[in-house]
């Protein structure tokens, strides 16, 4: 991983606003400090419509997007479409093989596991839409409670929040535990830095 | 309150991007079925870049914004040249008097109290910043410990991720317990649910 590593996420049509912010606000810390470099990514550049309506712009299209270290594939009801989009499968599926760390938050598992980068391996998503998520990816050894997942360079992370305890456990991998902890205080966010923490699985039946 | 309020976020060069994007997730879930809608404002209409880099889209300007049920003004470093910005705070002024709930995160509560709307009330803010925050209001009741405070028509919250928590406090108050509580869950989310709760005003110094 360099000193100032790229770090991207993936956005499309619908996706949903924490999977992206949440994580890119922890992330922004150290980009805020020049180390590391944050940037939006899509099919197309330019606006993209969230599930919740607000529109962020992607700096990048698939085409020139440049060299990355680190990918976030968020979720969202944008997914729906995104699991039978061959240019998003395919880019995934490409760019997977030149990334250190390939990520996702919520049913961003499910474009992961259609681009087939998750067979044979552990991972996690969304509790709410488990049951459909689980469907993109037969031979995915999906985990039903645990807030993230990791699996060689692959980390999925529960619904929604979870992304941010995820992006934190990165940054405390990447950089150090007193650094992510120093990030969560000016977040004023209480950090579950324990991946097994997960009370959705059984508010949602799984367990 | 209608029964389909209208929620603005307010945007400027620098905004943190999860004090606006944490909030509108919550809100987000009640758009998405027709419970509210949600929009973007700022000076001028189109892209504004956050404090962290992504750029989001300004649905309206200060000029064309559609009636407000609530806004939320948000913090981040560029609220250091938001509080000289006589534009700004002439539109929070005159908004705050036909809007029925009018709400900050973060270091937003400098613009509010700037504005002179936090006069004579409590209120709080993000706990890193508190000094300089209170140095723009100093005829604002600042309450150190909190992680949100209402006053009237006005809710402010404490530093980043607790403007979630003061969402679903606001969709508690507009809709009912059990909608938020049905949010929270939705989005995998620990909701503090009580507005005393901040160990951050400890981790600062400020208690």
């Amino acid at each position: 991983m360099p000193t100032q590593p790229t770090i991207a996420a993936v956005l499309f049509p619908g996706f949903e606003l924490l999977d992206v912010f949440g994580p890119l606000e922890a992330f922004g810390m150290l980009a805020e400090a020049g180390q590391c470099k944050i940037l939006t990514v899509a099919e197309t550049a330019g606006a993209i419509a969230s599930r919740q309506g607000p529109r962020t712009i992607a700096d990048f299209s698939f085409d020139d997007c440049p060299a990355l270290d680190l990918f976030l594939v968020p979720g969202g009801q944008g997914t729906r479409k995104e699991i039978i989009n061959d240019r998003m499968l395919g880019w995934l599926r490409e760019r997977a093989q030149s990334t250190a760390l390939v990520t996702s938050v919520c049913t961003g598992a499910a474009l992961l596991a259609r681009a087939g980068l998750l067979d044979g391996r552990r991972a996690t998503t969304n509790k709410f839409a488990f049951k459909w998520v689980v469907e993109q990816g037969p031979r995915v050894n999906w985990v039903k409670e645990a807030r993230w997942v990791e699996d060689g360079k692959f980390l999925t992370s529960s619904g929604v929040s979870a992304g941010i305890d995820m992006a934190l456990a990165i940054i405390a991998k990447l950089w150090d535990l007193a650094t992510a902890e120093r990030i969560a205080t000016r977040m004023e966010y209480e950090w579950h830095r324990d991946a097994g923490w997960d009370p959705f699985a059984k508010v949602h039946g799984l367990v």
